[in-house]
């Protein structure tokens, strides 16, 4: 077993990783995939970190959009801006239940406030704003700052791939931009690794003639989630996956992906079914839990196989 | 002056780009560039390959469209197809000079008959009909396959500024997925760093269960020309170059873009002027000969920085 992965229980998840990895990068093997073929797409919210109670990029927007309403009280009278500004729990708390339940009206509106706070701010002002949050804003139940919520395992295996010659890439169905303001820190994942849902954006020259790029308000489509992951993937690297990792109902397409390999594929399904140490829910994952019993995908359990779960 | 530019000629182009090579390569200098930011973009038709008399990627496309109409009777009685199947070069001739004339509409039609041909297509066999076309058709002057057709002293920069720690992209008005056919094995350019215009995607299980990205007829937009390459170049890398390579007033905004860097960055402009060996035009860059003298960008002379055009 290799010392990398020292926060993964001995067990099936485990040694279905070493084995598949053993596997394509021995030579002269008929399982052995050259490098540039090693390409491995990780999901983040629930795979790599914490996604509950929300969204942390959720929380950040919640913050975008105060700041906002602080300033400008003629955004106050309608939603998302009242609710965030009065600190309406009832309505934030139906909102992401809602979305929870397939219905994602409300947080559409919450995404919708910070597109409009966020129109014509340029990218690096962005990152630096999202940097400034990650480091500095405190999760309220485990009280450190969001960016230590990584599971230590899955970085573990991140590297571990990375040392055994795979290009791993996130593929987050939250936004690209937002991850990437950390994501060479917390992964060793260079930002062009990254993929993600995005708004759109536009040239523009600042008042002193020098080229920036804007964000606009407009999402754009389809979104880095369900069906949408594996046209992202194939946009931004060109080559099918012979890896995927994910945690929701979300990353079944991605990881079906990785399965059309023609050669060996790999499959993990992040389960959370540790009350005590993260967080136990099935939601939004019951039929990625169906059709990973039926595709023979790697269903990781948060509980028996890992050691640690935060780094 | 570096080995690796053997076919540039000494003189004043030579010299910018290896006196900034070395400025923001030389440790504890003030000029010094950290690896992970040494970003290089490059256009490609007529910066890195030939684009005379037509863009290459239009001659696959008029193959496939002839393909199509030599197929499928019913095609022929509107354009591209009548066209195409007919061999009216007085038509085509006519699209591609009002395109070089800033009249694009023609080009749209073959353009739009190209995707339609192609939709469902998945995505790897696009990528073979390419290859082969690539590796088997051959330009008509100058009687190899298209894929021979590169700039000797470009492959040459590209390949010293990787060895100089850089990461060098390909960001190309024309189809992305058509460049990643070949960008490997003329390039040296890994796939997931071609960066460029496409349709959009879907994703299908074939009747074999297999997932498939499969194209669709739309194009995406921005193409990733003009102003839409800086926001293409965002989304792909997430950095600011700080190099970037051009031959036309697509490139523009792109030069722009590097020029904004903090720090040194280096702006070139391939200025086709070398009749003989190559085409003579400014049919198209025009405007970008004046903002490069306004600027400071260096402008490579085929003719007199070049001691060999073709590889």
């Amino acid at each position: 077993m290799p010392a990398q992965l020292e926060s993964w229980c001995n067990g099936a998840a485990k040694s279905a990783i070493s084995d598949f990895v053993t596997k394509v990068t021995t030579p002269n093997s008929p399982t052995f995939v050259p490098p540039a073929e090693r390409i491995a797409t990780f999901d983040n919210d629930g795979t790599l970190w914490l996604e509950k109670p929300l969204y942390i990029q959720l929380q950040h927007g919640l913050r975008a959009i105060g700041k906002a309403a602080a300033e400008k009280p003629e955004l106050r009278d309608r939603q998302p801006f009242k609710a965030v500004y009065e600190k309406d729990m009832a309505w934030l708390g139906k909102a992401a239940a809602d979305y929870a339940k397939g219905d994602p009206r409300d947080v559409f509106i919450l995404v919708s406030g910070l597109t409009e706070v966020l129109e014509g701010v340029t990218v690096e002002a962005f990152e630096a704003d999202v940097l400034d949050f990650l480091s500095n804003a405190q999760d309220a139940r485990f009280k450190v700052p969001y960016k230590q919520l990584t599971y230590k395992p899955m970085v573990e295996l991140v590297h571990y791939l990375q040392e055994n010659g795979f290009q791993v890439y996130i593929t987050s169905g939250g936004g690209r931009d937002f991850m990437r303001a950390v994501c060479e820190e917390i992964y060793n994942i260079p930002r062009s690794m990254v993929i993600g849902s995005s708004v759109t954006f536009q040239y523009r020259e600042d008042a002193q003639g020098v080229a920036q790029i804007v964000r606009t308000k407009e999402i754009e489509q389809p979104i880095d989630d369900g069906p949408g992951k594996p046209p992202h993937i194939h946009r931004a690297i060109g080559r099918r996956p012979i890896m995927a990792a994910g945690n929701s109902d979300g990353d079944i397409h991605m990881l079906k992906y990785a399965g059309g390999h023609a050669g060996l594929s790999l499959q993990l399904l992040v389960h959370h079914d540790d009350a005590e140490r993260e967080v136990a829910y099935d939601g939004g994952t019951e039929k990625a839990l169906q059709v990973a019993a039926k595709e023979g995908w790697v269903v990781v359990s948060m509980k028996g196989d890992w050691k640690t779960v935060f780094a």
